[in-house]
């Protein structure tokens, strides 16, 4: 079973599918593992650190892969971004902080500019930076992110794709998780998804098995969205932007009392850094997304995403034959 | 072109399409609109006005049509559902509480029983009380909600219908604007959807021309969910509901500010009453969701639903060809 779209046909990958660049999940290891099975997988850079990159590098092998940064923190280390183009990978993924200013580097090298974005603004803003991919990332996805939704996001950024510039490819983020998803997505007008939280419950994910229980346990009723776990690590994230997390004893004990958690952050960055080194799932903060309700096993990426396709094109093949006539 | 479901065969409709009971915009006008383009058209009994809905049913005429409750608030003069039923009216929709309190009269009167909801534990409970369709609502709906996303509640509650309660009919509700929307939300898992915003934008509406000409300007970033509209209004709004509308001079006045609000809201109240009747979009609220961002026009309600219709079963029909192989 095949699902061809113009994202398949630029990137010559079998499906449409993205692994999202998950800071500290998405290694070496899981991002070979999506690319090893049709799809495109990417490594998470993260908040960048150079030892890290090349071992995972190192880990995803001859496999063709790509690598995220989280753009605001890159700036502050921009020679990461060197390293990762010397493995010339398939694609940068940009995302949270105008891409500007690496944009052209990451053109010039032959590698493709995805660029995530959380409002039709900046949208506007990746198109105007020559991204070769938007991928347009909802308030329901895993870890970092804003307040549009997937379902509304999409529909406009395609619109403003179509009007602007109909060559770029547009993704759609936060949500996807099964073949569901995927056939909505593509029936919003994307091209292909980005999956994060779904592959974030995989074998190959770097995730401690506590928190892969505690996920494994939950309804999409149990996340939130905060910036508590970012002032606890005493992170420079810029205000617009929060994290989704699963709701624990850390989260029942800081949000809505941030002004409070900052006066001891000193403290709780040292017990919190502590805590997530174990995998402690109540400590620190397990990062998923509102489809951990749709999540009921840790499985090979591979099965993941065969699954998905699978799924979704019954269901697009399936609706045409029984719903309309 | 037709699109047929288990909603449509159940409720003996063309389309899969229930207009949302939108307090003061969805008169009986509105509704027999919807009803009479082959969807299901709801009146919007709002916070309850006795003269209010008679005249509103007058309006309807000879429709098949049904109304909608906000539940908490019928508490309060349940002679109004009395009043609904005596109309015969093809469903009763109750959201924002918990239903049992009228789900056995509403049943017994042979109408159906809409109940919208806006996690997955109230999903639980609707169908502990015998509800024929679940609403599955999204943030990104305009008007009062929850923090779930449509993209993974509708699939997460079809999940839940799935394995307690197959019978039971599934609508998505929340950025669906266009065939887009409706498609995904089928290959999501809905029976149906519920549309608010877009027939907010069409002619049979009772929306004032300014709100109706700020929606049309606004991107889907334009929008917020916030409190400060039941503060001003004095409403007994359960706290983990709050409105998304239209960002304006209302909204940077008062949002974050909440406790100064209550502190004037006397002298508050009957400014913003004074602004809402003379239909002011800058000193009262346009209610309104990310859907914004996808309507260019105030239309006819049959003329909206057609075109949904058409697209969507276009989008299936067009993937199951291009897309799968
Ligand atoms: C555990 C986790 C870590 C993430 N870390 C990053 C990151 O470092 N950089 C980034 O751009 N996005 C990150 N994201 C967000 C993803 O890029 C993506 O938008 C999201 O996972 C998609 O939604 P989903 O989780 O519902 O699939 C992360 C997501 C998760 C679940
Ligand atoms: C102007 C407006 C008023 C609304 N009033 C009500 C209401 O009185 N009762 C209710 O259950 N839902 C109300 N809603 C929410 C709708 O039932 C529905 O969930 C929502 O409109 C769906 O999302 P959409 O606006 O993106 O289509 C309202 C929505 C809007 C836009």
């Amino acid at each position: 079973m095949a699902l061809t779209t113009r994202l398949t046909r630029a990137l010559g990958i079998a499906y449409p599918i993205i692994s999202a660049p998950m800071a500290f999940a998405a290694g070496g290891r899981l991002a070979a593992a999506v690319s090893g099975a049709g799809a495109l997988g990417l490594i998470g850079g993260g908040y960048g650190d150079k030892d890290w990159l090349e071992a995972e590098f190192r880990n995803a092998g001859n496999a063709a892969v790509g690598c995220g940064f989280i753009t605001w923190s890159l700036k502050k280390q921009p020679q990461l971004l060197d390293a990762a183009l010397a493995h010339k990978p398939r694609a940068i993924f940009l995302s949270f902080g105008d891409p500007e200013t690496f944009a052209r580097q990451v053109k010039d090298s032959g590698a493709r500019l995805i660029c995530q974005v959380q409002t039709r603004r900046d949208a506007e803003r990746a198109i105007g930076c020559g991204a070769d991919i938007v991928v347009a990332q909802g308030s329901e996805a895993g870890g970092h992110g804003e307040i549009r939704a997937t379902m509304t996001l999409v529909p406009e950024v395609a619109d403003l794709i179509a009007a602007k510039s109909p060559e770029t490819l547009l993704c759609a983020a936060g949500g996807i998780a099964d073949g569901r998803g995927l056939a909505a997505a593509l029936m919003l007008g994307a091209d292909g998804v980005l999956v994060g939280s779904r592959l974030w419950a995989s074998h190959e994910a770097n995730v401690s098995p506590r928190m892969h229980d505690a996920a494994l346990a939950a309804t999409g009723d149990d996340t939130v969205r905060s910036q508590v776990m970012d002032l606890a690590r005493k992170l420079d994230w810029p205000h617009r932007y929060t994290a989704r997390v699963l709701r624990n004893a850390f989260i029942e004990r800081w949000h809505g009392r941030e002004a409070e958690l900052v006066a001891v952050a000193d403290e709780e960055a040292a017990k919190y850094r502590q805590a997530w080194a174990e995998g402690d799932p109540e400590g620190s903060n397990t990062f998923i997304g509102e489809a951990a309700g749709l999540i009921h096993g840790i499985e090979p990426a591979s099965v993941i995403i065969d699954r998905m396709v699978r799924e979704a094109a019954d269901r697009i093949t399936g609706g045409a034959r029984e719903l309309v006539s």
